[in-house]
């Protein structure tokens, strides 16, 4: 079955690429970058001996380092895979290895952080260009990546002020080789609109699971066995990987606290509405949330599938 | 393929069964009466004229009635499948024409109010029982309901006191052999449970996107661009119907308002975590939402692959 992602380039895009963290986007990338053929070596470092062993046994790769800092030697462009917290220190290793005219990306879910974190570290000659590919299941670690993880979903770059124009392009026809629809945007904007469409909706999605784990007059049983009542989308993105979204909350934490506090209001209108029998109010709302959910299925972001087409064959 | 319904029963559970009101539960219903053998004749009603014609057209029912009244007539069977506010006026309206010894049941997402609606009404000699297949998808409407929808999933019976344990038993075998698990509940914790497992759900899911829509500082096109961060999966249950889910809301107000107040407390504390930066009250409450979901995974009420198997054959 073809799998969506086209032919291979004739040319690598990149010499070495080096991927350092090998989780679920970093082992996706290592996928994607050999199916694709977007770069001539692809070497992954992990500073976890058991993902190290774990990567060699997938051969995910043509080389395995023990540190980003040998992994990336000679690499002319170097994603960080890591979790948000860890940015920091990796580019204080690896920035007197860095080649010259190398160009240094990341996939973190947050950008104004991330940056803060990583350039002061790196050298002059180096091209940073911070991206974040809006892809992922709730699966984690190594054994959980595959190729088409990108395919028809965003990556967001955001190139600051002066970037050379070749590097972004460059970096952008990796992305679209990938299967991506790539978008540049400032990292400030980036953070803002990742808190609405994917942390705040992480947060209320763990605490929900968490109210409902705690509760003494329902039995854990018993929300499990109901969960199909609508309960059981939130567990989804409630078992995505927790250091990686701890560090996601601690450094958005102005704009989710933002737009949580909007949440917040709303839910306290909607609450008085249930509380005063405004039944025209909530039929209103009911009603124009809709039109999103055919905007993303329109857009190619959702299956149109009933129940996300967990009952394949079975209609 | 085979369906997992298995075979046909070899004898009927019931002469004549009538649905009333013909959305997705009703229509499902349907398909699985007729697809198990559930009852010699399936009587459809339904005060559209639209969803009649649709109903005739998809001949998934033996007769078409034009009102509850005629439907109920002669059936030994009788399953209110409307909005949850609509259910007092259908029950005055059938009374005097149900059969004496006919089994009165419904599919309300709510029991406690829908008994205090509908019990006054019925005459001596039929046996009401409650009922409530937790099941669905954001479909609504005749054209959306098939046979297998109430497969694996549990179907919550609420029999009054004294109810005639044979009638129980009969309306039992009719949901086990559509598939269904069954469990019987108090209406009270019925209410209780479906308030954490589904309503509340609902209500933060209408909630998030509401506010998503209304912001100016992120366009609707970003939001849509942007949703495989995690936003997409609640614009599915904020895709249901509204006429139903504001019945919902207005008739388990209590049992709502409880769940929404425990959800808010947790809510507020897991903000504070964020801007005291808390990261290890954040990281133990990511980790131990994820043992829910195993249980769900395990207990067959969710599919295991990732991102709800959307991407089925890519990996």
């Amino acid at each position: 079955m073809p799998d969506g992602l086209g032919a291979p380039l004739s040319e690598p895009l990149f010499e070495r690429a080096a991927l350092i963290g090998i989780g679920l986007i970093g082992s996706s990338l290592a996928h994607a970058c050999r199916r694709k053929g977007l770069a001539r070596a692809i070497v992954a470092a992990d500073a976890s001996p058991a993902v190290r062993e774990t990567v060699r046994k997938l051969a995910i790769a043509d080389e395995v380092a023990e540190t980003a800092a040998a992994g990336v030697e000679g690499a002319d462009l170097v994603i960080l895979c890591a979790p948000v917290g860890a940015m920091g220190a990796i580019a204080e290793e690896i920035a007197p290895h860095l080649k010259p005219g190398a160009i240094v990306s990341d996939v973190g879910s947050v950008k104004a952080s991330i940056i803060g974190a990583v350039a002061p570290h790196l050298p002059l000659g180096v091209h940073f260009i911070p991206g974040h590919p809006v892809a992922g299941t709730e699966q984690s670690g190594p054994t959980a990546g595959f190729a088409t993880l990108f395919l028809n979903r965003w990556t967001i770059l955001t190139p600051p002020e002066g970037t050379d124009p070749k590097a972004l392009a460059r970096l952008s026809a990796f992305w679209t080789a990938a299967g991506a629809n790539v978008e540049v945007m400032a990292p400030a904007h980036h953070d803002l609109v990742l808190a609405i469409t994917s942390h705040v909706p992480h947060l209320i999605a763990y605490n929900i699971v968490g109210t409902a784990a705690d509760l003494e007059e329902v039995t854990r049983s018993e929300v499990i066995k109901f969960s199909a009542g609508g309960f059981r989308d939130f567990t989804r993105i409630a078992a995505s990987d927790p250091t990686m979204w701890r560090d996601v909350f601690l450094n958005n934490k102005e704009a989710v606290l933002e737009m949580l506090g909007r949440f917040n209001e709303d839910l306290t209108a909607l609450q008085r509405m249930i509380r005063r029998d405004d039944g025209q109010g909530l039929f209103d709302l009911f009603t124009r949330t809709r039109a999103i959910r055919r905007g993303i299925i329109e857009q190619g972001q959702e299956t149109a599938a009933p129940d996300f087409g967990r009952r394949t064959g079975e209609n």
